[in-house]
């Protein structure tokens, strides 16, 4: 890890808690609308699991990139129809606003205080598939120190495509080597590892709420395993 | 101002000194080299004479959109031949260097200050035709607090071309009015305000050294007129 110069971050599930985020706003809109009991949770879910269908419309080509609150935005209206709900009935400005949990999402408990240590030997920024107001937004609410705001949106390309590895070593004036991607999921990882990146596996085991089943354990040959951000900075001589 | 959501900066000028930072460089690469004696400032300010028609390439279209490390650098070998210097007889890593001198400007006196300040209540991000690398170095060395790095190079366009302010906006997500640019130079703000952004002059009278002969006062119907960022930070309530 001598030559890496830059920490880049996967963000939904590695730095934040998506999914208790979203149902939190989630639940507060089917209060609102009366809709009678809905699991906030189980419509969390069902929205990111529209995440990555919609991504690879992009990433096959099949459809010029679309900012992630643009997919977003489709896929809550497509989820909340699901639930029975009579989107006509409901505000375009308010279905807007929903949207934007994902801007508000809070960090782990661990995140910020790991990103301010790591912050004064590395440089660091999200390569997240959020877009840039997304992710600017969420770091202004939470505190999260970036050195830069990168990604899907300024590389133009949705991970794991290799562009969008690629393309934020090169936008950062450094060889791929000299990056090494954070993040709590394998594949994620996988991907940067293929494109010469260097990386560092995250412990997220509440990601998918109590029963999750996947991504409980590194499984492949990452540079660095760590439980949190504080052992992350610790492992690093942060 | 009241409905100004983010502040976007020009960098060269209004943020940092450039002319003094990059004759600091050339001089000492001029002693290294024995070239007898060179006027470094005149030097810098023939490197940054050869700024604007090199981005014009790119702006018309003759060119493909290249980050200002490129040009730069090509500006560079091109100045220096100007001096007589045998280009041949210097290792390209020395030149490449020399070149990211633009990475290691020092920031106005009052700048990092204001920007604290300005960060508070609003997003800050530079709008700089620099490119993201040149723009993240310049801001860890010398500890500009950006919410993000943005300009030319994301929006893959020059100011003043509309694009340059308008993607911008875009990229925020934000109406065009919901910015404000601050700038030392009545041009750039111009420009800005055709596009529907909110304008800040900021006096930057040494910017071309002691004999500056432009941009001494406000030249259009600019929001703001501040004689520092302390002053900006002051009159926008910061």
């Amino acid at each position: 890890m001598e030559q890496t110069r830059a920490l880049v971050f996967d963000v939904f599930g590695t730095v934040v808690d998506w999914r208790e985020g979203v149902a939190r706003e989630l639940r507060a809109f089917f209060e609102r609308h009366g809709a009678g009991p809905v699991d906030a949770h189980a419509v969390a879910d069902a929205w990111r699991k529209r995440y990555q269908p919609a991504m690879e419309e992009c990433r096959s080509g099949r459809r010029p990139f679309a900012r992630l609150d643009v997919l977003h935005r489709e896929n809550l209206d497509a989820v909340l129809r699901e639930t029975g709900l009579d989107l006509a009935a409901v505000a375009a400005g308010e279905l807007d606003q929903l949207n934007r949990a994902w801007h508000r999402l809070d960090p782990w408990p661990d995140a910020v205080e790991g990103l301010v240590r790591l912050k004064k030997r590395y440089i660091i920024a999200p390569l997240s598939n959020g877009n840039v107001s997304l992710l600017l937004n969420m770091a202004k609410r939470a505190g999260l120190p970036w050195d830069a705001i990168l990604g899907a949106e300024v590389a133009n390309a949705y991970k794991p495509r290799p562009e969008a590895y690629l393309r934020t070593a090169d936008i950062l004036g450094l060889q791929p080597g000299e990056l090494c991607l954070v993040a709590a999921h394998n594949s994620d990882l996988a991907a940067a590892r293929a494109c010469g990146l260097r990386t560092a596996f995250v412990l997220r085991p509440r990601e998918h709420g109590p029963r999750q089943a996947i991504d409980l354990q590194a499984e492949g040959p990452w540079d660095v395993v760590a439980s949190d951000f504080l052992d992350l900075a610790a492992r690093l001589g942060c």
